[in-house]
């Protein structure tokens, strides 16, 4: 079968083969969290769909270079070039060195993404930790000539830019029509135009995270560590660049525009982009206070969340759209997941027991090439869930007597499930949940023993049960719907 | 009681009363890995001790900055200041980038002293991140004299420091002893003694890891990152440097001469060490074939190994000893703490179910006491341990009936162990065993429900029993001890 992997380039809006500029490597920038606030579900789909094209790459046989960073500097509020560092800000509200802010953020960014079997990439490199390589990027695009100082700050000049490249090409803007909405500068301003963006920005004096430089003691603009450290670490040109499809205008058109001011060269082969995640249809953000968290999904200890959900249903839902599509967020989607998980699930475990037949299923090669297909065809990955639900129906359906699966057969399932569900999909099915059904199933057997004596009115043997059990602190709770059992604390 | 803590200050050779210089905050800088290796048995001690002394400090209520470094740059081998770069030479033989060898081992650290239950510091600084804080800290020492540029790299001058500061004064060393022992140099050498130590190393064109500096375009000396990190995260001045004895000379003379070179002022009030860990008695080593990760330890997989131990079974084994006494690791001692971790959780447990007597105990305060006294005394975690045995025997006697633990005496046995045990010194009786504890429970009360059945001849239940069980993969073996029952795969 055709092995060719497709992915959707948003430089060219279409789809292109993907063909590395030095097989068998793979290189893959993906911009990072800025570490600033815990990490919620517009976190979790970036990380969980560039892990999916890291996995599917490694799979594919490349040796992956995957470069996701960690933004601890420059990044302003608003994504504005003036006012203040994000992470600054929350240090000084919590009265924190910055850098505790950023250790306590990435570290609980790293606890929650490993939650989500999220691996880790090759390199994690931090923006503070690479002044010097954005400080030698400056000097490079100040020597081409498309940036300017003023008052101690460098700023990209973009008109200069757009003479002889075309900036806006990723997001698909128009130069001219940003002039023709350029806002009135006040004369004070720095900038010559509101469109052009810093590159080094000059510290207040109340400005704690800085730096010397040529210019004056301050930080890099946000767009520029991107550039930095992916040059550093992937080379002037490299394959993939990714990030959520928000980050498309301005962060990554500046990015390009950077990279190619300084070397004249087109950086990023393929664009990649996520779409966006909505709550109950609309925009998630903080003012709108439908803001959920990693750890309020975990527990359920959010207003809009019915119950708590297992990183590996956060996980399932998010895959089950593909990156592309938006996705919205429901306590009924992520309800619909869980039990979609725990099908998959309950059918390995029968695949495991079940007894082969003679005959075998003739279907089965052509749902392995139709997984590789889906992922070939810009890593759809709700496809593959399809064949993998498909494997499932086959399995209970065999289990039922219904269908044939023989030894061979049962060898290809499993492998299907060990490939596409656990290696590339990187789903799981936690030991964890394994005791605690063993534990159900025993309760269900002490519940209706007692169910029993009840009936036969041996209350010896119903009061020895609720007895034992009160010391094991377990408790049962007769309800209409039957008996439900708990552990008490 | 006497709250204060006292601590050993290898500076003073004694121990010392603990002031902070800036009440309620306390500083304390610790050296971390390099990260070239899988951590071992060496990594751990260093990390668990300082965890004590963070977790201890915490507790009494100081606002605690704890840096603690990672070393990714500078390193040379054999602590030289010739010679290749730890991770250069690593990244060289496995054909990745350097900064991929850092990732990897700082995420392994990171998950190996997460499961030995070690704090994150507040602040992780890489080396390579501060590049330009160890550049200004050199231009510092240059401009008071205290280094000499020689062929592009750049020398801290010993001799000259040595007529102002005393230059051996942590470790003891005098040098003038030092002087006579001197080594010819043959003249091609740069450094004007052999003592000197490298501030910055111009780049030989092999080596990988480089930035632009005024001297060269080179790299820091592996002991001026701990100067310059903890200078720019905890002030010129702060409270506490800790590490392993084995870094005492060179690296924190070293530390000390640059800072005093570059301030003129004493940077760390109480120095902290460690002692070392030997294996049989041996000094642990590659060359010596003794080499133990904390991975093997947990799996096993090494031909010095019995059996694996847990984390817990070594952090208790590391707190056993005090942190200025030597560590011989041993089957039979690690056993031995496995079982003395067990005797402390079982007793835990037995105080969860006992049931309060009339009369107090009398000697609950006074354990309490001791355990802070211990503390106070320079950490003696051996002795808090005591006292936490003098708790399970307690609690075991009182579960015999022949010792009196009342309502009130649970809850400060209870507190005793939430305080020291879990919160002080981090140890934990691991939750996992709870839900193996729960089904065991369950199955306990279900086999003896069978044995009623059997005994009053009630076929039907008994029968119902051992299918249902069945159903759910659960086998029961009749013995001459009873039922025994397991999970069949």
């Amino acid at each position: 079968m055709n092995m060719e992997l497709s992915l959707y380039n948003t430089l060219s809006r279409k789809k292109e083969l993907f063909v590395p500029l030095n097989p068998p490597f793979a290189g893959m920038y993906v911009c990072g969290p800025t570490v600033y606030g815990d990490p919620h579900l517009g976190h979790a789909r970036p990380a969980i769909t560039f892990d999916l094209v890291f996995r599917y790459l490694k799979h594919l046989g490349y040796k992956v270079r995957y470069v996701r960073n960690i933004t601890d500097v420059g990044h302003l509020e608003n994504d504005a070039d003036e006012g203040e560092d994000k992470i600054g800000k929350k240090a000084r509200l919590e009265q924190l060195e910055p850098m505790e802010i950023v250790q306590y953020y990435t570290d609980r960014y790293h606890r929650f993404m490993d939650q989500l079997n999220v691996l880790r990439p090759s390199i994690e490199p931090r923006a503070s930790g690479h002044i010097i390589e954005q400080i030698e990027m400056i000097k490079k695009i100040l020597e081409e000539g498309y940036a300017y100082i003023s008052n101690g700050s460098v700023y990209f000049d973009v008109t200069k830019y757009n003479e002889k490249y075309a900036y806006g090409k990723l997001s698909g803007r128009i130069l001219d029509d940003m002039i023709s909405s350029n806002r009135e500068l006040d004369g004070q301003e720095e900038k010559h135009n509101s469109f052009d963006f810093a590159l080094w920005k000059k510290a207040q004096p109340e400005h704690i995270m800085r730096w010397p430089s040529p210019w004056s003691e301050g930080f890099p603009g946000w767009h520029l560590e991107c550039s930095a450290m992916s040059t550093k670490y992937l080379g002037e040109q490299f394959d993939i660049h990714g990030g959520g499809m928000d980050l498309m205008f301005p962060h990554h058109e500046c990015e390009i525009a950077q990279s190619t001011a300084s070397t004249g060269k087109e950086s990023v082969k393929y664009w990649l982009h996520n779409n966006m995640i909505t709550i109950n249809g609309q925009k998630m953000g903080k003012s709108l206070g439908n803001f959920i968290t990693l750890e309020e999904f975990f527990t359920g200890s959010n207003a809009l969340l019915d119950k708590a959900y297992a990183p590996m249903t956060i996980r399932f839902f998010i895959l089950q759209a593909h990156y592309r599509g938006t996705l919205d967020f429901s306590n009924e989607a992520l309800l619909a997941a869980e039990k979609g998980l725990k099908r998959l699930s309950q059918a390995y475990e029968t695949l495991q027991k079940i007894q082969p037949t003679e005959n075998a299923n003739s279907s089965l090669v052509e749902i392995k090439d139709n997984c590789y297909k889906a992922l070939n065809d810009d890593l759809n990955s709700p496809m593959v869930m399809a064949q993998l639900f498909e494997c499932a129906r086959i399995i209970n359906s065999a289990n039922d007597g219904k269908e044939s699966i023989n030894e061979s057969d049962k060898l290809i399932l499993n492998e299907i499930f060990q490939v596409f569900c656990f290696d590339i999909l990187g789903l799981s099915f936690e030991a964890d949940n394994n005791q605690s059904e063993i534990i159900d199933n025993i309760m269900q057997l002490v519940i209706s023993l007692r169910k029993d004596a009840r009936t036969n009115k041996d209350f010896v043997t119903s009061d020895k049960i609720r007895n034992e059990l009160d010391k094991i602190k377990i408790q049962l709770k007769d309800t209409r719907d039957g008996t439900e059992w708990s552990v008490v604390e």
